[in-house]
């Protein structure tokens, strides 16, 4: 059962994903199909500047917090030097990588420390508290949305003059304890996905825990940004496996949860560690539930008339087999994604396509399944019930080759952007969730404002869709798009992020089904919460971080606009709820 | 399925559960044992004194108030008179009955306001908040925890000057909307178990919530509290099912969640709400889970050896075949509960301690089982798997009867404590939840310290225990305790509750699984949660209730002794997360 095991991957280089020498390429066919869709040359190659030329600002950090820094974590372990800088200076979003590799480095901290404890978390916020300091927490530094970049305030005015570090988990890597008669692990927050694995298999043991940035992040940003893998459906999202965490805030140490698998003692304040993106307090530990290490393992490919045929399929499914029931890995393309997918795949997807067009689908939809267990018998009664309802849902089979095929590259995802990007693709993605009710029309309108935001000056776009996570009450929609780069690539990803989140919104989703808040989903969790849950989230913040240190400009929007000196208008919400 | 359709009750008595004359009774055998055992004497009556002789306090609301109360609500739904205000002053606790049956309804509110939709809901708040009046939620008025009483502070003091009212939400039952493609539905808060249930039925679906309140409390108390239902094991407690609320706070409507089954959207904010008791804001409408409706139903009985080794069988089963695979309701009793509940069941329990005697087990363990389901196949292969698990961990099979006699009293309990407390009994239940690594330990020391407070002074006690939800993680444990009433019965109480809340805390349980806080359990919130949660539940009332006018007294702890004009103490803070 080798392809049960991840395996690790080096830290990525400054500028994108991994290392560039383990990059797989993107073939001829690829190349020749992109620059028929989207007019991209493969021979114009822009590649990132070498680190020497990238633009870093002098350290604003002064002598006696820096020697404070020192104290507390060693001098050894607070860095200061160009790369240290340059690798911290954001995480994986488009915006984050273009800047970068265009030589912007105005988003690297002043320093990064490494602290060896939570003991030593909590000395560093004090210093930072005392000197001023913000302070962004870095796991494996994977956001996708802006969630990791060191600026020193949400506005991005001339307020941006506070100096910033960037508080590394790294040497947080200690298994506290494993308890396999509860099925729970209480494991330090800096242990990468690889290395969660690694601890749990002697014990027989599995997280299952595999979003695509897997081989590179951290459990503590996984319950930082309420992660979910591509296994989700089987072994849940991480909010349905943290059942405690440890969390270092400048008010001191926060324990929740881990007592029992469920309680009815107040609000569940994990919940609002959950997620916070390392703007309440620094998460140094978390229990969670695990699961017997999988022995077996099955694959399943099916193909359905269109993506509104399966979505029925799959609700179908899930709701007569239940959560329990359902295949670990559940992975349904639109016609859009199938198309795309199918024809860079090479002669495996050439051939399926003409299979569905013979069998009279010109516009299938593609969805992939994966079932683990460690029961054959088990495995098979789910796979067989699937089936059935697949097949009663208008599916029909493929070979389950088509599923390995996927299963192989799927953490890949993030080095083909980088090839994308040397040759000036806009290449991004972006998700949000909904009910079963709403997701067609989710779906469409998502869809049209993505295509409708990058089909502008003559350009042609490639949108396209999948649905990876399978609830009894809806599923997940996850846009891949694709365009030549404008002039202004910033400006250009900019007007597509605004119309698809104000669509998202406006059309009943959620701003964000897994990728998070960051910086990049702010506005639009003011619109989804509401100005009183912008309170509550500006409540807590003052609470546990009352000089505001952590991660600063991430997560919590800025205040709505009001009377002077007035948070909220308690007189016109009072007429809201009254009226 | 007639056993599947719950049936309505009155409104509860004021000094007891449901309508009297429909009270079933303890036979003669029961009375026996109990009279052997704990030395009541069931010919020393004690029954509630009548209501006219019950001592209320004039009400303290002003002219001005109760005119606005009545602007806002109509007239008609501002009730002062004496039955409504006696009718609201407290749950359904031993101390809240114990006080109204001896005459004592010090915690009847000033007046009862019965606003007819949430628009309502938020006039009265605004109401209340000018004139300085206290307001207390009620729902089913079910609480066991002391989270209904109209104390108008924390402190029992001087303080209780506020005028309170009660807000009574009897009004607000439109079944808002039902989507059964996303098996959602939106259901006002004041609707109780069995309406619920009516209003599902006709589109084939069910909350599947049982508590043993189910027949009087409400969808918003089930929200309000973290409820679990009897079946919870198998349609999930009310924290699964809820995904989405609306809040009438002071300032404003909280509209959460709803739009998706998942979200990364920052912490979840559902959860802050979810077990807020009143104290944030009043719930008046829920977005839940529903399931399609069973059509098959099976029950089943096991006995164990011992509790120990039934706890095992518990885990190995529920870990086996997941939260998809177990059986909807499971519920063992440990050795003393299996022992009383079968002599006091009569002839059928004789008979029953006989065979398992017979068999060599002296001191058997209960375990009692049903199924629920659409599909007969479904429903039998969930059962077989079962059994095949009970087997091979020492189970022995009984007669499924023994599952359905215990269904068929099982709303009755609340009955039963009215028939014990008219005989000078001291009858309660406490509950708590903890990892299957720990539960031994718990089940054990929680039991002592029950059994330690009570027997003394020569007077013995019934404690016994069982597991009635259970998790991959680990399951809960709910004590019944009986001994005869002491000279001050509340002294008495508080000594018994004292002795196992310290005890639970300190063997790790949660103080609560699904009782929720109240005034019982806030002490014990607050070394569960430690003085940085109660400085988290703290900042989110100072953000949507600053005037402090919901429910005072109840689940926030009350600040924890420090430097004046300080709340808490961040220094000594800083030091713990530094140490």
């Amino acid at each position: 059962m080798n392809d049960l095991v991840t395996h690790s991957i080096p830290r990525s280089v400054w500028h994108g994903w991994g290392d560039p020498a383990e990059r797989p390429a993107l073939g001829d066919e690829a190349w020749t199909e992109l620059a028929a869709r989207i007019g991209v040359d493969r021979s114009d190659v822009a590649p990132p500047v070498p680190i020497d030329e990238v633009r870093l600002r002098p350290s604003r950090l002064g002598e006696a917090p820096l020697a404070a820094l020192a104290g507390a974590v060693g001098p050894e372990h607070v860095h200061t030097d160009r790369r240290w800088r340059i690798e911290h200076a954001g995480g994986k979003s488009y915006p984050d990588l273009y800047r970068l590799r265009t030589g912007d480095a105005s988003q690297a901290p002043d320093a990064v420390v490494v602290p060896g404890s939570a003991a030593q978390v909590g000395e560093v916020l004090r210093v930072c508290e005392e000197h001023g300091v913000a302070v962004v927490p870095f796991g494996g530094g994977t956001s996708v949305v802006g969630g990791v970049g060191a600026v020193s305030d949400g506005a991005s005015g001339p307020g941006r003059q506070r100096a910033v570090v960037t508080l590394d988990l790294r040497r947080l890597t200690r298994v506290v304890k494993v308890d396999p008669k509860s099925r729970l692990a209480t494991l330090e927050a800096g242990l990468r996905g690889p290395e969660i694995e690694q601890s749990l298999h002697p014990h027989g043991l599995t997280l299952g825990h595999y979003p695509q940035s897997h081989q590179e992040a951290t459990v503590g940003g996984y319950v930082a940004t309420r992660s979910a893998g591509q296994a989700s459906t089987g072994y849940g999202r991480v909010d349905d496996l943290v059942v405690g965490a440890r969390v270092v805030t400048p008010r001191g140490e926060l324990v929740l949860g881990g007592r029992a698998p469920a309680s009815a003692a107040g609000p569940r304040l994990l919940d609002v560690v959950v997620g916070s993106e390392g703007t309440l307090g620094v998460i140094t530990e978390a229990t969670v539930r695990v699961a017997p290490l999988p022995t077996v393992k099955r694959h399943g490919a099916w193909f359905f008339p269109s993506f509104a045929v399966a979505a029925t399929a799959l609700r179908t499914l899930v709701q007569s087999v239940g959560h329990g029931g359902m295949p670990d890995v559940c992975r349904l393309s639109d016609e859009d994604e199938t198309r795309v997918n199918l024809t860079l795949a090479g002669a495996m997807g050439q051939r399926l396509l003409r299979y569905t067009d013979l069998r009279g689908t010109s516009t299938p939809a593609l969805l992939v399944l994966v079932w683990e267990g460690t029961d054959r018998s088990e495995v098979r009664h789910r796979r067989t019930a699937a089936g059935r309802v697949l097949s009663r849902c208008g599916g029909r089979r493929l070979p389950a080759q088509v599923s390995r095929a996927w299963e192989r590259t799927r953490f890949s995802g993030p080095y083909l952007r980088d090839e994308l990007m040397d040759r000036r693709v806009l290449a991004d993605t972006l998700e949000t969730a909904t009910t079963w009710d709403n997701l067609p029309r989710l779906h469409t309108a998502a869809r049209a404002a993505i295509s409708g935001a990058l089909e502008v000056e003559g350009r042609r776009a490639v949108v396209m869709c999948h649905v990876s996570h399978v609830y009894a009450a809806g599923a997940s929609l996850y846009y891949t798009f694709l365009t030549a780069a404008a002039e202004d690539p910033l400006a250009q990803w900019r007007s597509v992020k605004t119309a698809a989140s104000d669509t998202i919104i406006r059309a009943g989703g959620t701003i964000t089904h897994h990728h998070a808040v960051g910086t990049d989903h702010r506005a639009h969790l003011a619109a989804e919460i509401g100005p009183l849950g912008v309170g509550i989230l500006r409540a807590l913040k003052e609470q546990l971080d009352p000089a505001g240190i952590l991660n600063p400009g991430k997560l919590i929007p800025d205040l709505p606009p009001g009377p002077p000196g007035e948070e909220t208008a308690p007189t016109a919400q009072h007429a809201r709820a009254g009226a």
